[in-house]
């Protein structure tokens, strides 16, 4: 089978990038994989769609996003820079399948409302997706093996980042690679929002291979710094919003305590979550893995709204009605104050364990190279028309500005409930000294 | 409360409208409400995005923009054609409330996957919608009795366009409203086509009240024009797709499947879909009602992949793994050919019963909002400076070669296998003569 | 040089196609010649742009435009339809530089505000087009000759429609050619108005040559139609606009004004308009032709604002101000009502010859080939999957109801001073009577 | 007459802010004065459409889009602001058509190619704009006149920033104003790039009246942030682009030659420009002024393809035929090179003051509030819930890399020959030594 090509190309409408070229038939069979259909059934944004209404989009769309444009990338280079002889820095078109394969399949072990979900039961998406490309029992890698038995091994080594061409990892796995040029066009499309619009045809145009992995013609300097804008703005307004957060930790003391009572065999006397079990036991196979979806955990959900225990079903009424815990920001330095907060909630009635919760989000939006990190960056070079290359925040301001700098917020979480007129409460003196802690939404 | 306005005006962020414009607190409450978030979890377009990938969106974001739409309609003719004295034909903005209130729930009864459910079930979403709106037990009753102890009835009688004024009733439902103007260009933008795009803005302009309804100014006629060709278009492009057609015959059939083992007891052995139950029995609670969700069907469609039967398991397959039915065109006198093709089709080891099914665009689910030929249209007029009216395809060739003439097509499924190579099929011959009765995609 | 491609393709940045690349060292000369530089001084759409401020666009970004669409629809033949053998019907990549070069050069002959210049000065921009092509002395057939001797006659002859291949032909001047799908989604996006806009990336997948020219793989019917329906309404909304072609009969006036005044000596005293004499003259070299532009023109109205001659100066005015005449639409039966209108503007102080005008405005939206007309139609015919042709009519029943209808209206123009209030006229009798012949825009 | 409302609004249809709408007589009456048609003639962005194609806009359409922009705002302000008793800081609305006047008529004074025509006959469009308002000569003057006696000099001091209230003013003027607003997002559309694309309507929600002028609301940082970045990308990417600013330089020594032959009397022997004269004798008259437009000088240019002199004859091939000088960056510090170069291109057959130029174009994208400087600027103002205000770059990191912090480059430009193959010239050593000292676009 190998790198068969299809008989005639097959498209998907994409209202991203308008169709999505399928060409070889390995594609379309993965494509085709229940591992594959079941991220249909997981939001791309997890809880962002209880801010941004429109963002109901899937993984599954995101993944096939990230294949197209990876898929462009490999037209580009073929096209205006083919390996003439190994070791020129050009592009070898043999490598276009594990590229686009590794595209496809790069999130394909998101489990459903990722963060959260792997946060409480301690899943690892990553190892997951390394997992079902390479376990023998999945159709995806059975597919994967008719090009070649040790082909499963080689995609999990791109996304592994671990492959030895650098300019197929840089494609999937770099501060600009198609998963993210895919998600912030995406995103921004679905949220309505233009904050993550950037230009990827001219990308697309001044994108290139060297010895190193991918860089960019310099004339194309300002695509590359508004995207650098796009991605920091798109966490800052979108992904970072404070009420989808707040539903996150909604959801997060929902399945933290749906555990609690499991463990303290509360769930006994009720309807047991069959496909949830070998989470909570901590004994998951590849197969319950891949039966899990946001389906299913909404299911659960909902079944629990009759469950006897208060807390869980006030809890999944506050997450399937959307009832967001409300939030201020505060210092690292302020810990104590917030100490003083959660013992005024439980003053108030909530068991502070179930109905408060820190949420700290930051991001780095660019950096460059630091050989001493943890987990290096690969940082973005810019070509001159004399070959030698400039790191990018050496002549963009913005970037600059922006480099090895997180940006975020911590936040500390709470019910509504807190926010309440106190006159109306039984609990006013609580409220009242809460009340008094905040202003311009954030602890004082 | 009646008609309090919020303090701030609240607004959501839409991709289609830019933004939803929340001015009382009455439609703030009523989107708070869990029989409103439930529809978060019913896709607008069913089993349409196993076609239209990005087509992923919710009845609750076309209920925002049908409320959003209408809001328009109002303040256009609050401004330009505010009610001198009674009986002037204008525009009485005392209206607003029942009107708004309408619009947003006007779809609050559907089911998950809508007509198919329907269908096998026996439920009609039009009696849902008025008994969640006028069920005392609901929370979407208890806010609308906080306007008036009527306003349940009156906001449920312009669903039923039996309330008295027929300007709130045209602007919901008639072959020009709100809630087609929002599900054509928000189907259009979520599926990426470009069929259903019509100039609203322009609508917006020429829309007016008039003694008997409303009708529009005769120089905004082509974009009246318009939007009729596009919705055409949106039916024979999108919401009639043949795939679409081919995932919904295989959802009817695995539904059906599942009633047949619970009625024939085969259910019993294996875990209970609790949620389901009150619809096998068809003893159905407003509570019950209120809990299925597209996500219900789904997880119990997930924990069938292991039930017993071979037949729900391969049904369930093909839905969750998106296997759709292929399909020929048939014409409505070939009955006893499709005969033959179903004898075929049982001799290749395919229940007939379960594995083959007709579709008739005019029967489709996603036909909601077309009147049925019982309802008599409330046509289009258009209105002269001098006042006189004009019925809209008299001046329009385009319209009026799309006026009582339906559109559409019979369509046989069955199993893809059906199609497969004969040579490497053990039921070769039936093979063979099945496929020597399909000529470009018809049967001959 | 030949068929020499650029060592780097070019591109130009186009908000309507993104980006048009050149990768031919002819294009690009073509490009830079004085006759193509001249477009960027004529006008897309002439007087639109007094109704629709936005669309100033030129000749210029059309004639680029058009290049492009027929350089991708080479692109697909060349991937998917590429001849094997001579008479097979599929496409000779051989004829693609004939192809984008009469693409290019189709409109070089326009001259200024084309229709209304034509109509005054008798020139015909066809054979002004060929000319520019064939005659020696112009840069564009320089370039052209270096490609071969007879490449200029080859040129001309695809513009002609002589050309033998048909299937460039129909590329170029055909009822869906490159220059209806530019000047749409071009005329539609200047204008700011959505009729135009049709799906031209899925009519450049199902558009296949064949031996009779060019056809569309079936598939794409809808595509097809709503094409169709787009340019219907494009003429009808935009083309047509009544105001529009008020500043065009002022335009023709004015010019007729002119004229006049040369014949019969009474420019002499004034600053004779060089650049015009050869038109006034009837003796136009190429050199005088490709001297002339809008600016040119604007520019001796501006000068001639200082003219003695009193009608002249007023009808400047009208022109380069804004003063369009006002019109009713008539039957071709009511001549006699015309003639008395024309006598009422008469006796109201307005020399009817120069201050009245009939404007009649049809077009042909699509039609099937006839070949007793006079200029026979290419019909649009639909490829089914076993090869049989189908016409478009046949199964649209939009552009059925199109087909063989001319669509438009009879105008009749005046000055607008023709509708004040008479009381506020020395005219009163004869502006009641003009005013008492209107209703609803229309000459009753 | 006054604030007379047209008895029914009037829209324009355009293509960035869909419609503008006019509902005083004033503003109707305004726009069809010849000043204001005039600037149909004057592109908004000069030479800028020779590199970005698409961008033939005018002024006008700028014009109508800035109006449009202070609608909105003023109908926000209205809505949500309205001044309760003097001295709050809130909207006073009858302050609206003072602030609708300045916007429409902010750019009235702009001659053709506007600061390349200034420069050579030291004209100012600002002093212009205030001359054409005030002037009693004017059309514009004299309908301003009818809302009051004062009210043209009213108008005048918004557009000089001398207006007492300071809301009015940075309206029109401040470093976020409706001007820059329209212009980022017209000139986007126009050139069909996205770096000048932001979020208007999250805007026109934030912005809001307060005593010391107009602030934002702080939950709308980031749109502000994100106007800024577009703000600063447009000049970096587009209105500072090489190959446009090589034709405004070809454009300047074009008049400079021009002017140069007047002077000599070397104009005498030829057709006389009569437009021109008046700016050649530095006598020019309001309206002289309101003459002059883009087609005039394209027109003289052309006229001026047959004059005697050989310089000025290749300045306008160059210039109508699209043959841009080019450049090479500098250091300020290299002036003594760039003397070197200028020898080399005279030595090359080029006079040096007709054929090489220094273009430095710097922007300060944004700045906090100097007081001491010479034009100290309105800094932007964010206001927290409890009604403190901070400025902008104290929050934004990119705003702050950005302050204060003029960007841009230093220029010389020069012949296109100078970068020849040498071998092919007859000055070979002389193009050698020039092309030595050039590396990566830069001066050596």
């Amino acid at each position: 089978m190998e790198n068969d090509l299809l008989a005639r190309e097959k498209v998907f409408r994409d209202p991203v990038h308008n169709y999505i070229h399928v060409q070889h038939q390995v594609i379309l069979d993965l494509i085709n994989t229940p591992e594959f259909q079941r991220l249909r059934r997981i939001k791309q944004l997890g809880t962002t769609s209880f801010t941004f209404h429109g963002a109901e989009h899937s993984r599954f769309s995101h993944c096939l996003g990230v294949y197209e444009v990876t898929r462009r990338i490999c037209d580009t280079f073929e096209h205006n820079y083919p390996t003439k002889h190994a070791g020129d820095g050009l592009w070898n078109d043999e490598e276009r399948l594990v590229a686009l394969c590794a595209a496809l399949l790069h999130d394909i072990g998101h489990g459903p409302y990722s963060h959260t979900f792997e946060h409480i039961f301690k899943t690892d998406h990553e190892a997951w997706t390394r997992k079902i490309i390479t376990d023998s029992s999945t159709q995806v890698n059975q597919i994967l093996r008719q090009v070649s038995l040790d082909f499963p091994d080689k995609v999990a080594s791109v996304i592994a980042k671990t492959y030895p061409n650098m300019q197929v990892v840089q494609m999937i796995s770099s501060q600009i690679d198609a998963d993210r040029m895919d998600y912030l066009l995406r995103d921004a499309y679905y949220t309505g929002t233009q904050y993550g619009m950037f230009d990827l045809t001219r990308i697309m145009r001044v994108i290139r291979p060297y010895a190193g992995g991918i860089a960019f013609n310099i004339d194309g300097m300002h695509a590359v710094e508004d995207y650098i804008v796009s991605r920091f703005q798109m966490y800052q307004q979108v992904y970072f919003h404070p009420v989808s957060r707040g539903m996150e930790v909604v959801l997060m003391q929902l399945l933290h305590r749906a555990k609690f009572l499991y463990e303290r065999g509360d769930m006994d006397g009720f309807e047991m979550p069959s496909l949830l079990i070998p989470f909570f036991e901590n004994q998951i196979t590849v197969s319950d893995y891949i039966r899990l979806d946001d389906d299913v955990l909404n299911t659960y959900f909902n079944i629990w709204r009759d469950h006897p225990d208060t807390i869980l079903r006030d809890l999944v009424h506050r997450f399937l009605d959307r009832r967001p815990f409300k939030s201020i920001t505060f210092a690292p330095a302020q810990q104590v104050k917030i100490k003083q907060l959660q013992a005024l909630i439980q003053n108030s009635g909530f068991d502070q364990n179930f109905y408060t919760a820190i949420n700290n989000s930051f991001d780095l939006p660019y950096d460059l190279y630091r050989p001493s990190s943890k987990e290096p960056k690969t940082q973005i070079e810019l070509q001159q028309p004399d070959g030698t290359l400039q790191e990018l925040s050496t002549i963009s301001p913005l970037v600059k500005a922006l480099s090895g700098r997180e940006s975020g917020d911590h936040r500390f979480y709470f019910p509504k409930e807190m926010l309440a007129n106190p006159e109306s409460s039984t609990f006013a003196p609580y409220l009242q000294e809460f009340q008094a802690q905040i202003i311009n939404g954030a602890l004082k």
